[in-house]
């Protein structure tokens, strides 16, 4: 009775909308999928401010995650805020067994008073997450703290070095005229893609990208299509953005 | 920049999407009017059993409320499963100060390992949030547990001696081949509205009544406009439902 595709959205709890699994619940309608979900982190933030992280009891986390996945199948898989490595290990589990598409947005800011980007973090992604990840999508700052690289093209390698299968590597983090998105396939072509920087800040544009990547996979495109389409919807999310706080714009994830 | 209203959903988490905050922002997309939630409880559940309640913590809670609405203007509010007393509480200071139209589902199942339906409960809810309650929308078996009136009308009439502005009964867990939802205007109209009885269960379709309600009330329709329009967008979206889980169907909330 359903011919839309289930993606699987692992995500944070952003009140505002702008971002976590509301971005997924709406990018993820748009791109004609439906989206199921288990939070992994409930946070404190608003448009011009993130304060703080609340992670899962992991024992409820996986009690929700078993009850869902045993009644619905899943078609792909979005991961972006976790929060904690107990968090992280009971997703690479549930993962082990998975037939589907991952996308991973490794979310590691800094200073929020959890700890999102320690060395045991990043270890335990690495570890749980990577050999999961058909696309992994760090903006430039996560891929250098995950690789150790600085420059883009060598931190992309690095991700398939450490398991991934492919990686995106976003660049709105960086400064320029131009947002230049790196992406390495499979068999390690690298593809550039520049789109005109809008102006403003946004809230919520790499869980946009993401949660649509994820759509597009579990509807059957190829990951390079799957890519270039995401990245394209979501430039034109944040073009017709809106200013419901006072700080960052909330992207329009229901563009015709 | 944005022509949106928005709504602010109080409400629970349901992993499989169906109904909870899901439910809200897909309805409210839907509606015309943007999202914006704190979520007062994570659940345990699936399209055929509710497990288990985990309400907030609720200094998370508060910080979390304060934050967002702190930075955003609300138009509305809808309040669906909350799960403790303590949060009930802050949800009623906040509303004190409230200038805009506030549409409360009061979800009272019992059985969860929550205590949802306790006397205290019932208390806390009619003393913090009936006051503020432009709209209050139980089932008859809620209506009843709420005023003790085991009728109908007289449970119509029960809410607004309790101090709710109007209250819309759904009868869709009654028997029949008709649904028949009965409304009770501020002015004690009482007007009755009957709906083909759809085949097979549904998942989440109070909590799509009760947030497409709050969005036509932001929007600014009258009351009993948006309770109107509501009731007919919801039999809509489980006309068009998919069988996404082994039990319950999922409303289609983004119908042509």
């Amino acid at each position: 009775m359903s011919d839309k595709p289930v993606v699987l959205a692992l995500s944070g709890h952003d009140p505002s909308g702008a971002a976590g699994v509301q971005a997924d619940i709406e990018a993820l309608a748009h791109t004609g999928c439906h989206c199921i979900s288990v939070i992994t982190s409930l946070t404190a933030q608003n448009t011009a401010e993130f304060r703080s992280v609340t992670p899962q009891e992991p024992a409820r986390f996986r009690e929700q995650l078993n009850m869902l996945t045993g009644d619905i199948t899943v078609d792909a898989c979005k991961i972006g805020l976790i929060g904690s490595i107990e968090l992280v290990e009971i997703i690479g589990d549930y993962l082990a067994s998975a037939q589907f598409p991952v996308v991973l947005d490794p979310i590691l800011g800094a200073g929020v008073g959890a700890d999102l980007s320690t060395p045991g973090m990043v270890r335990a992604m690495t570890e749980c997450l990577f050999p999961h990840a058909g696309v992994i999508t760090p903006n430039l700052e996560e891929a250098q703290t995950l690789t150790g690289r600085s420059e883009t093209k060598q931190a992309l390698h690095g991700l398939l070095d450490l398991g991934c299968e492919t990686a995106l590597i976003t660049a709105a983090d960086q400064a320029g005229d131009e947002v230049i998105n790196t992406w390495i396939s499979a068999t390690r072509e690298i593809h550039s893609y520049r789109w005109d920087r809008l102006p403003g800040a946004y809230h919520g544009s790499g869980c946009t990208l993401s949660a649509c990547l994820a759509g597009r996979l579990a509807l059957g495109d190829p990951v390079r299509s799957a890519v270039e389409t995401a990245q394209e919807y979501t430039w034109q999310t944040l073009k017709n953005a809106h200013r419901l706080g006072k700080s960052q714009l909330h992207p329009e994830r229901f563009i015709q």
